[in-house]
């Protein structure tokens, strides 16, 4: 089946159009499109960098809070490992950085019990970084890209829907200047952080919020009945974030931070020093599993981001070399003092939206973010929590879709259960449990669901050459012979099944001579099939019937060639088609069947 | 897909026959082949029942000493289990009781040190036999039946001999009176073992490993070379173990034990006392993963045996009342002091090859059974040891199959990996480790595999209808026009691969209008298919590329009506055949594609 993979088609490609740098395009996409680059594009590409840079100052530091890290690695993570995707990404227009599901399931890891205990929040987010790296990097050595498609669309809606859920749940303190609640059922420690609740905090949270709300679709729609050009719109309205962080940071300033109001706090001026990640074995082994589960998704999300944009301007990304980008990027990241990165829906789509042709436009933005840590630092220090709290409950809500579970339902019950166990799962066990629940119903509903594969007992359509199934259609049959289709390649998973399927039919014809077996649509057997096939036509001329075989694909037929089954299934032979068959085996006096 | 399932066909037949006892003759298949019972059968049946029975005393009393129990359970575990199967069994030939391989397994699970530590290794198999019994009803009432396909063939093949080669090793002492060893690496307790060394025994032992031997293959010549009836030959080749087992124990009788050869033992007389199984928690809970795994290889061994039989009669077997029955069988044994049954290969052939024509030949057997442990008990004190080894290794070793390693190997590398790890991890870990690594790779394997479906691009053979793949044959295509067929079901498992593919191809047909998805191989869509498919639908659209449905099978049709598809389809169009299609979007002036 390989010859038809993309994989094949895609050295195909490769060799049609071949060049001095096609090896080295395969490992730096960037070669591909960095020939034939126009100042047009130049342009274009400016101008998508600088939006995507101020929406980036302060969703990276946002993040950063989100994973309870210090707010500089955020944007740390915003500007060395955009880079090396940069370099090594195949999605044109994709943003890699800090991403709001990923910095959840840091601060889940980061949390957890044994974790905490290390204490050294910031070096235990750079081991994750390394290790989703590291991780990444095995997965493409052993082209295990395809297995992520294990992670089934509802599975990773359900996930994302509680995990944002979560997310929501942690913000609510930031935006309304309470102490963080980690009370479980102690009341006086509620009635405490009720006590210290901030008024003003709140007043600026709630304001915050409506105006990033505001800043959205309304004046999107203002704009566009202002008739302003498509570009310049979307730019000012991703500017929403930037604006409100600023005001709030302009006010703390002028009051002099005299309401006491929780800002970021002062943070190193300058670009990060390059150094290698702690090494201490034990804290490794622990974050293991995490960053097992951060790799995942950021890979997952990663690729149906870049999928999406690539394919608006028939451009194709290489799942494998994805793994290889992503892979260098946590790698970057975990050297340059960062947390784990992945592609970004929002940023990735300000960027397209913004018109970026090419990575260009990210590594301007990465220039700018190197830029503004270099020179501006000194202004974080009074960033609102509640600002940034207000950013990521507006950036995070949408991603909450509990009514897809509905549409779900009506469609597929199994993938339904899947998705509300997942769901439920993040919400009752945590993040990676709620992953991992949902992943496993996915493959037991599927394992069961492949057991049953589909099997018609099918005739011909009078005066044609066409088969179908006799409980469908009105077909000519014949009491001597039984043609049956087997819709689904033949594995141990359903060998089983096709048996018992064949005992219960020949029962019911008495005058039977001749099975066929029509293999339209199987392009695998394997050796449990195999050895199923050899006990029927053991069993079956026991009773004197024939097994013949139809529409034999040419690579099932290679591979039976390798084996026994064809001598054994003498005097039974492989017609080229259905109708051969029919032609050859049917008696045309028709017998009256009767039922034992 | 359900209108064609066994299941239905089952009630369908029913119908069909229906009687007064329709509803009983489901629970107890017994009526459906009592009817119409001859004395003919009868006589056969007779015959069948005492060869079996000559067969199973020294079997039954062999497999219980390889589980490590007293000799009376293995007796005890033939007499009343094989009744319940009797009753409801849907198989008339095959022979429940002690089997080789649950031997085994029960002796693993004894050995075990937490159970170990409980002592009272009978009430621990009597656990393990009412677990079993309840596991195996519990998949009953779930319809889980299918599950155990999951267990793969070569994975089966490669748990038999891992376990067959642990049986032959467990033997070797009893074989040659050595005391047993449980040495590792203390030297000083094997050369100890090799002082208790018995000349004695081991020339017993070696004879009647050499008379069993003769008495199978080569005796059979002899007999068929003096023309005897066959019948008579199976049956004077099946008295082999009981000869050897009489012959010692009339040795040591007439020897009056002098030579200290080891023997089974004084054994109580009389029909075994019902009464319930211990009820310790702890035990069971101890207990619970072996049960499970004999519960496993107790329905998967039996079906198999099961239907090769019934096949070679034109009879079925009923998966799911199968695990009734055996359920039924292993409780019964619970209750009669016995330990876990199944059907077993040998005897069940014994039984076969005798004649027997319905369970009447197992009742006959049971009672000759009942009859032994009620007059003839004393004998069995003078049983010896080395003779039951001789008849454990002569059953055991023809199913140590290495050579098929080799076949699977040929055929299907997955599969032989996954043979040769089962086998592997039964030497080297334990029984029930190895069969639940062999599951697992299987379970990775077949993953890896549907990922990768067969997709494959293709064109109309010449003056004809009939659409081949592009790679494999002359075909007329279309620059225009891109005819993808998606040979297996659609669901997260490949939709990410089909995307892959789409993308890779139309990248080559600069010219291109229209792709159709020819589903002739599709029976099934998943929610993620369909998420991918609204996705390619949109992204070719924004190539002013329109998608098409060619042969969408009815099932399918029904549940995509269900969906917002096929408007968003618009204006892609559900086409009947392919050909139609063709005729439809074929511009027939042909236009040279050029690659970029």
């Amino acid at each position: 089946m390989h010859e038809e993979s993309p994989k094949f088609m895609n050295s195909k490609l490769a060799l049609l159009n071949s060049s001095y740098c096609q090896k080295l395009r395969q490992w730096l996409p960037v070669c591909s499109w960095l020939r034939g680059y126009t100042r047009k594009d130049f342009g274009s590409d400016c101008f998508a960098g600088l939006i995507t840079a101020i929406l980036l100052v302060p969703q990276g530091v946002a993040y950063a809070m989100l994973a309870g890290l210090p707010a500089q690695v955020g944007l740390y993570a915003s500007i060395l490992p955009p880079l090396v995707y940069v370099l090594t990404g195949t999605s044109r227009t994709m943003s890699v950085g800090p991403v709001s599901i990923a910095a959840i399931m840091i601060a889940a890891a980061l949390s957890a019990p044994d974790v905490a205990r290390l204490g050294d929040p910031l070096g235990s987010a750079i081991i994750l970084a390394a290790e989703s790296g590291l991780i990444l990097l095995l997965m493409a050595l052993f082209r295990m890209g395809t297995l992520v498609n294990f992670i089934s669309h509802p599975v990773l809606t359900g996930f994302t829907s509680g995990a944002a859920l979560l997310i929501v749940g942690s913000q609510i303190p930031a935006l309304l200047g309470l102490p963080k609640l980690h009370c479980g059922f102690d009341w006086s420690c509620y009635t405490n952080s009720i006590a210290g609740f901030n008024p003003l905090t709140t007043l600026i949270g709630i304001a915050s919020l409506i105006s990033l709300v505001l800043f959205d679709k309304p004046l999107n729609r203002l704009l566009t009945g202002l008739g302003l050009k498509q570009t310049w719109i979307t730019g000012l309205c991703k500017t929403g974030p930037i604006c409100v962080v600023v005001i709030g940071s302009v006010y703390v300033m002028l009051s002099g931070h005299q309401h006491q109001l929780a800002t970021v706090g002062a943070i190193p001026a300058g670009l990060p020093a390059l150094k290698l990640p702690p090494t201490h074995f034990e804290n490794w082994r622990l974050l293991f599993p995490s960053a097992f589960f951060i790799a995942l998704i950021a890979y997952v999300e990663s690729v149906a981001i870049a999928k999406v944009t690539a394919r608006f301007r028939k451009q194709r990304i290489d799942p494998n070399q994805e793994l290889i980008a992503l892979s260098g990027s946590n790698l970057m990241a975990a050297l340059s003092g960062g947390m784990p990165v992945a592609g970004g829906f929002s940023r990735t789509m300000v960027n397209f939206n913004a018109g970026a042709v090419t990575q260009i436009a990210m590594l301007i933005a990465a220039l700018l973010l190197a830029v503004v840590v270099t020179l501006f630092t000194d202004g974080f220090a009074h960033i609102l929590k509640t600002s940034l709290a207000a950013i990521i409950l507006v950036a995070i809500t949408p991603l909450i879709k509990l009514r897809s579970i509905l549409q779900v339902w009506q469609f597929d019950k199994a993938d339904a259960i899947a998705e509300i166990s997942t769901f439920g799962g993040v919400l009752l066990f945590g993040i990676e449990q709620g992953l991992g629940i949902g992943i496993a119903v996915t493959l037991l509903g599927y394992l069961w669901r492949t057991s049953q594969p589909h099997i018609a007992v099918v005739g011909e359509i009078p005066e044609t050459q066409h088969f179908r199934n006799i409980k469908r259609h009105q077909v000519e049959t014949w009491p001597n012979l039984l043609l049956i289709r087997v819709d689904e390649n033949m594995t141990f998973a359903n060998a089983g099944y096709l048996e018992d399927f064949v005992d219960c039919e020949i029962e019911q014809y008495p005058y039977l001579q001749h099975v066929v077996l029509i293999f339209t649509s199987v392009s695998y057997i394997d050796s449990t099939a195999l050895e199923t096939l050899e006990n029927l036509i053991d069993s079956l001329a026991k009773n004197r019937i024939t097994l013949h075989f139809a529409e034999v694909k040419g690579p099932v037929m290679d591979r039976l060639q390798a084996t026994l089954l064809l001598s054994k299934l003498q005097p039974g032979q492989v017609f080229f088609t259905t109708h051969e068959a029919a032609q050859a085996l049917s008696q045309r006096e028709p017998v009256k069947p009767e039922i034992e």
